[in-house]
């Protein structure tokens, strides 16, 4: 049995070929760099442009990863998918692999689904997987999903399957919502990531896990600095350096933005491709952006040697 | 090469089995009830959940429905997926066998896109699919999808493929948006089709192509008349007819409800079946729903000998 997740992972961002295939070489190396930065693995996210990829694209994905020993116990692959038959493919691959946890949206297309519907979803996969090592992270974004993950859907999961259902990745954006996560269930072992660094000192003050972010993509080393320092004295002031980088990314679309840091900064402009529906970041777009945090001192030690080192 | 697909088609509801795995065989015989009631086959649509089917199952319904000779020139299977690959996949398999044309969602997972990151999307599909029988039923549906097909969208992808982009299902609920599809391209042989009957006299009356609509799965025959005979001298009194009787099903959650009068009028209660995210209707839910559409005449004329037929 692995330990429990804990601190700053990344949902970690897809390279892309130019036929648009996903690079699985690069994704490795990417991986490795993120986890000599002290951060994990949650593949597959939002952010990784994961449900812009298909359940054999990401299986194979995961495959790649072990043959290259990128530790599953340091892995939280995203695995809920529109379909109910993807998602128990998809978690059932991730649980045979060893990968620590897994990160579950709801099913995403049908709106206005009851709670009732929500928890059947889960069980159906639970009871399909079978597995007692799965541990389910739920997947909370109602700004992109537009499904929301209740309060009482937590209740009712945590009475079903209090060993497998694990805790939450809030990326609602309202601090309100993670600290409601945290009051209702924090004292059953129900770990709670704000879906953002910008809450992870509070977080981690009112009794966060750590925290799944966007930006620790490129800003890895920083954002596990708080989490390992929470309880030092300079605490607020690194909280406060982590918002100042995380608003320059935050004026550009997500997704792009991420790959053009990681595309300028690793000397690989392979890493600017995004699949639709997504657009890449013009030149101008992307100069500015680099422009705006080398005037913050902004850098990203060691990726350059690691985007180099096939 | 088939004539274009014109009138009444049906987002054919998809039967379960107990373990919610697909029934094909009910499925068939759903189809050919539907053929026989002048309606066409768009299967796949957001009323057959298709968003809660994979992509393999999906393809192997198409092959069955092939198998059992329902004809391909009648279908208009939804194909559109989250992801690129899926999408592709899945188009060019309905080509191959011969359907006449495809309903394409856009990527709906990732919201506030581009239209030029949609129109990437489109043309990849239609690049990679590269088969010049292709039509493509562009979808719009932003209260599910919550991505929307927007006129200029519509008009860079009509200059870039004229031949492939066949139509429009327009679910917005909206008939200002509908009419803005007829007025800016329906000179281009451009097809409209309202996703709703309610919409049917007046699309037609305006050069809309017909109708793809929920309830064309329990109301075939009443709204295919009124395609066959929107210029009579009643057709404004036979829509009403057809207004009521969706008026009925509108108390209740869609999906569900349409099932719910296929178990009910086929006898069959098998049928009730819904995958998670959504719940099947109540017993008592069912009842209402019978009671009223009894008390408002409705019935479903050779539905029983259908179920029955295996």
């Amino acid at each position: 049995m692995h330990s429990r997740l804990t601190g700053v992972l990344s949902p970690v961002v897809t390279p892309f070929k130019p036929d648009l295939s996903p690079d699985p070489e690069k994704l490795v190396r990417q991986c490795r760099w993120l986890l000599a930065n002290h951060v994990g693995l949650a593949v597959f996210g939002t952010n990784s442009e994961a449900n812009s990829l298909s359940t054999e694209e990401k299986i194979d994905l995961l495959d790649y990863l072990m043959s290259e020993a990128v530790p599953p116990e340091r892995m939280m692959p995203g695995t809920g998918c529109s379909a109910l038959t993807d998602s128990v493919r998809l978690t059932a691959h991730a649980v045979k692999l060893g990968c620590a946890g897994v990160l579950m949206l709801p099913p995403f297309y049908y709106k206005g689904v009851s709670d009732e519907g929500l928890f059947r979803n889960f069980a159906e996969v639970i009871e399909r997987v079978g597995d007692s090592r799965l541990r389910i992270y739920l997947y909370n974004i109602p700004p992109v999903s537009q499904v929301a993950i209740t309060l009482p859907l937590v209740e009712q999961l945590l009475k079903s399957y209090p060993e497998i259902v694990a805790g939450v990745k809030d990326s609602s954006g309202d601090w309100e919502n993670t600290k409601a996560y945290i009051d209702n269930f924090g004292a059953q072992g129900f770990d709670v990531f704000p879906g953002s660094e910008s809450f992870l000192l509070q977080g981690l003050r009112y009794g966060g896990a750590g925290c799944i972010s966007a930006t620790a993509n490129v800003n890895p080393a920083a954002i596990a600095h708080v989490f390992a320092n929470w309880q030092a004295a300079d605490a607020d002031r690194q909280q406060l350096q982590l918002n100042k980088v995380r608003s320059i990314f935050a004026k550009y679309p997500m997704i792009p933005a991420l790959k053009a840091a990681i595309a300028h900064y690793g000397d690989d402009t392979s890493w600017m491709t995004v699949r639709p529906p997504l657009v890449e970041l013009t030149h101008d777009q992307q100069s500015a952006l680099v422009s705006e945090l080398n005037g913050a001192g902004f850098t990203m030690p060691g990726l350059e040697e690691s985007t180099a080192a096939a």
